[in-house]
């Protein structure tokens, strides 16, 4: 295959398609606005559910399953929920070849059928806190795909817990923002602010949005995974009380938080380059790849080492593929590989079998490293650390570069307008400015550039003195302003 | 809670609700058919899905993700696929706010959007076996809801899978049907019989359908698992052909092959008794529950005796808890953990403690074992793989006694008919019988009894000489007459 990636200079957009549809990750479905995930795209997805999950566990939270349709009158307990979500609902009117009394929804998030439920497991204090977490499907109607970043359907997890105090949900907020935080950065070696939403931007429904803001490599800011602080909101929409240790009853307070198949594409756009897929080595399906280069007279003896390799690497716990395919030649191979993100390609040839060696080339740099055969396994392991460092470290870099101060309006036109003009120079990125807290200010921006509210950086409210960029009135946030996904 | 379980001799079916309920693994929703699956509940289909999903990665199977919609005229294209689904389809007619132009169904399994997709994929031999399994809930509307056992919406896996040649693809069917045989038999510790279905049984679409049954408590059988030998029955109607060795082009084989959340239902119904839950070890969410027994002298060092045990166990693996809930008498716990169905419950009182042992408890017989306390993880482990063994081995007995070779329709309708009657002495089970193969014959038993044919079962094919035992024809299969769930 190894069909041609369009560069990102060229068209960013038909980049990021190209390598999706050419390393086989996600395929458009016949169905509108709803995508297919392929086994790659599907093995990498299981490679961040694991982790997310195994995290979530370690801190006390158990997955349980509800269910996927909705009554529409529960979405309308909760006003600014059914406000927020009334305009994206799939709606089944029949079932099993009958008009239904009463219309569902497909979930578009489960607060509502959830907190239906928790009226009855919720009674006392020793009941909570209670720390549930879903892998589903949710589905909020899009009209445009664009795979993994935005289709009707997707696959998340939402996490919903229920607590005794305010102040327990808004640790639990922290803590799983934080989670969040943690296994982004570490496990797909994407670099996220942490931050508050301003009131225009939270979840409907919510009293406080959490969010970490990741750059992507065309500047924009993709929301990489979000955890709210819904205070008793919905609590007093479902009537979910509980006795407290006083023996008074007390609306119970929540959170909900969720990632999804979003950072996927996350992943994709943050690494990748004009060869094709750029994966970190804790995502990739497979460890290494072999390739053999051989004549005729060669050709056994080289398979015959590139197959105790394999054996070898694969009893170490790698995996390892090897490519002894015929109808290709190796550079066939090396493009193909490349596209399609393996980390480490080791190459075997004649010379290097003699000298009881192998050539491992680092997918991210294409660094071409000679290793002792008998070291192969302990300097693959190496090279995965080096790899997953260096994307993490080139991101940040490249985030950080385009991460600018910018205190007047006219200024913030200029970096985001420039953007617009399609000047290599100056494409915008992160504007790090001051806010005086008002909506009006957040419309008259995005009006103007696009740019909407990222979040408020949690690390960086302190001392806030000086004016809004925007409006000039007396500054009382520091903001990230960005174009998004 | 340690609520009341209704004893099964005086309703079976309250019985099984009772459990499922006060265990915590199921609950209903206000969804109608639909149910809640909670933690514990969610903890055991985990693990029975964790061991299918390594077998099928184990014989070269990728998982994928296809949409949860399908345009209603796909169901279409395959005559006996749309016959039989149409009527538990629920359909979405609006979706963002506007009537669609075509509707939608949820599906009710995947074969028809599967397809539509491999038209895409596949064009040539090299691209097969193309063998893809798919994680997800699916919706097949119900009125009445059996929790687990029969819900509008489950959740469950569905392989799909295309090849070159018949063979190819009927050594997949019969492969995967082996794969379920074992993980059922050895991970589930549920006895089954593996078989082919009749005609009037099979999967709508289907060339032919294997399925492994299992006989309940209640001596209904119930269906574990199908994989289905679909011929050319979808490549042609989604006009999905490949290049062949030969380069013609040809139509793909096709299999497809499925299990469900139905199984925690079976692993309850086949284990369980009257004290409640009843878990094979591999599926319980803890290998042991640790209960300490002290006076207010005694408690402290009797729970740092079992901190220390805790602690240790669990540092070899274990799952273990301790309930050191002083709310609860120990009796009380007792109870209760047995209902909850976790395997080995150990005692430590101050006695034990003194002379360096604890008390180990099977949930299955009760027996009662002193165990020096350095030896607690070995012997923990042995029970655990007695405890499997003697939950398999009382399942086949009790299957095996109540399988019976019934030649003639009189006895057939004694067999099943004393049943209804509710004697203690004849309630029916699977009936051995030879059958001549007419469709006529299952409707003539069906009508009279309640009973189906659930399978020809694979290994009793051989020598067939006699005569059906519902019409008197000559007998051309031997097949398992039951009432089923």
């Amino acid at each position: 295959m190894a069909e041609k990636i369009t560069p990102r200079e060229v068209d960013y957009s038909q980049w990021y398609i190209d390598i999706v549809l050419n390393a086989k990750l996600a395929d458009y479905s016949p169905v509108k606005g709803s995508m297919v995930i392929r086994p790659r795209g599907y093995a990498i997805w299981e490679n961040i559910r694991d982790e997310f999950d195994r995290r979530f566990k370690e801190t006390g939270h158990e997955n349980a399953y509800f269910p996927l349709l909705i009554p529409m009158s529960f979405l309308e307990k909760e006003a600014e929920h059914v406000e927020g979500f009334a305009p994206e609902l799939a709606v089944v009117t029949h079932g099993g070849g009958e008009k239904l009394e009463e219309p569902y929804c497909i979930r578009p998030t489960s607060e509502t059928i959830i907190w239906s439920m928790y009226r009855n497991w919720i009674q006392s204090w020793r009941d909570l806190p209670l720390l549930i977490n879903q892998w589903a499907n949710v589905m909020r109607w899009e009209k445009r795909t664009r795979l993994f970043l935005r289709t009707s359907e997707f696959l998340w997890q939402e996490g919903h817990t229920a607590h005794e105090t305010e102040q327990d949900a808004r640790e639990e907020t922290l803590r799983m923002l934080e989670v969040y935080r943690d296994v982004v950065e570490r496990h797909l070696a994407v670099p996220v602010i942490p931050g508050i939403k301003s009131e225009s931007e939270k979840f409907a429904g919510a009293v406080e949005t959490y969010t970490i803001e990741a750059m992507m490599q065309d500047r924009k800011a993709l929301q990489a995974g979000t955890s709210h602080f819904l205070g008793q909101n919905f609590a007093k929409a479902f009537d979910v009380k509980f006795q407290n240790r006083q023996g008074e009853l007390e609306y119970v307070w929540a959170t909900s938080w969720g990632v999804s198949t979003r950072l996927v594409g996350a992943v994709i756009m943050t690494h990748s380059d004009d060869k094709g897929l750029v994966l970190p080595p804790t995502l990739s399906p497979e460890s290494a790849v072999i390739i053999p280069i051989y004549r005729n007279d060669s050709k056994a003896a080289v398979l015959e080492f590139s197959n105790r390799l394999q054996q070898d690497l694969k009893s170490q716990g790698f995996r390892v593929i090897l490519d002894s395919d015929d109808s290709n030649s190796p550079g066939w191979k090396f493009a193909e590989w490349e596209m399609r993100g393996t980390p480490v390609r080791i190459e075997i040839g004649p010379r290097d079998m003699q000298s009881g060696q192998v050539i491992m080339v680092r997918r991210d740099s294409g660094e071409k490293i000679a290793v002792p055969v008998q070291e192969a396994g302990a300097r693959l392991k190496m090279l995965h650390e080096e790899i997953q460092h260096a994307l993490y470290a080139r991101a940040k870099t490249f985030r950080d570069e385009h991460t600018v101060p910018v205190s007047s309006f006219d200024d913030l036109i200029a970096f985001f307008g420039a953007e617009s003009a399609g000047t290599a120079e100056a494409k915008g990125g992160f504007a790090e400015s001051l806010w005086c807290g008002s909506a009006a200010c957040e419309a008259t921006l995005k009006e103007k550039t696009k740019a909407t509210l990222r979040c408020m950086p949690l690390d960086r409210q302190h001392g806030i003195a000086g004016h809004c960029a925007i409006c000039g009135a007396p500054a009382r946030h520091r903001a990230i302003f960005a174009r998004n996904y």
